[in-house]
């Protein structure tokens, strides 16, 4: 009996993060992978918790063995996923969920074909952009540039199993949820999780 | 765009009769697909909600214009389910639920092979005894007929999309919700649903 691997992406401005903060509150059965960086803590971040804290000697080292399941350089910072972690929780039957981009969830694709991968839209351009303005301190440049690369990430939707336009936020935690449990529920998963009740009831 | 059709099928003595009129209580997106048949009409039954009440000389009719997804004789009685009515029901949005047994299933699967296929299970060899005694009035013979019966739908588990355990009615329910949900949630249908709103975010 296996647990299963999730992928959640979604353009910023989307409201991802406060749903899938929602979703690990309401959904004892899903643990999010913490990611590796060698970026610095910035204050109020704990190590383990928001993430594994590493220098970019430990980070290499890592990914020479294989160890991400996906990785990426951003601002010359590090970040990167373990894959053995991910297996070790999948095998004991927990589900885990990724937060990555689109070019994340790519690569865990190809290493993990079986992942099921959601992508959150916002309900329109116009809340988008009231999104994307939201901290009220950015240049229009600045915002111009955030909302082109929104929409370089949706133009990526296809790519995805399940879609999710986030409007009201708890009817968008309901849908995620209801992906989460119905994955759990396709055949295999429940034949190979009941093996001994199906044996016998039908003998 | 366009509705969903789902196939839920259990032997006796699963629940389903129960789950699915809970589900139809608590679910507004979907209809019950009413089959024709021609047996009389019992006392408290009426005509377009338990059954379409046809004779024989009609239901043949209908059999030979192919208007029937699936049927089956029963004790002599035939029964069927309307093509015509899904698709228009269909096409025009709504998600459809037919209640029929594994047999049916895989008529409607030939004909409409992105239905979705559901089974219920009861939660125990003991469980199903006791709901099969239930009415407490039938034979030791009667009953391991019955039983008997219900194993051999049960050995058809592995032909359906998602496997449901009833043990406890709104747990169940909350997972056959999740599945309906879920499928609205596809890709493909998300990605026709809201052509407009992916066409403007990331042109």
């Amino acid at each position: 009996m296996s647990g299963n691997l999730f992928i959640v992406s979604a353009p910023s401005g989307a409201g991802k993060t406060s749903l899938v903060s929602a979703l690990l509150k309401s959904n004892s059965h899903i643990d999010l992978s913490i990611s590796y960086t060698t970026r610095a803590p910035r204050p109020g971040e704990t190590d383990g918790k928001d993430y594994h804290f590493v220098s970019r000697e430990i980070f290499l080292e890592m990914a020479k063995r294989g160890d991400f399941l996906e990785s990426a350089e951003v601002y010359g910072n590090l970040y990167g996923t373990s894959q053995p972690w991910i297996e070790k929780e999948l095998a004991s039957g927990r589900d885990i969920l990724l937060e990555i981009d689109w070019q994340g969830a790519e690569q865990v694709r190809r290493l993990m074909p079986h992942a099921i991968s959601i992508f959150i839209l916002p309900p329109s351009l116009s809340a988008l952009e009231t999104r994307l303005h939201g901290r009220g301190q950015d240049s229009a440049e600045v915002i111009a540039r955030r909302l082109q690369a929104a929409r370089e990430d949706i133009s990526h939707v296809a790519e995805f199993d399940y879609v999710i336009i986030n409007d009201k936020l708890d009817e968008a935690l309901r849908q995620l949820d209801a992906v989460i449990i119905s994955v759990g529920l396709r055949r295999d998963s429940q034949l190979s999780r009941h093996a001994a009740l199906i044996n016998q009831l039908h003998k």
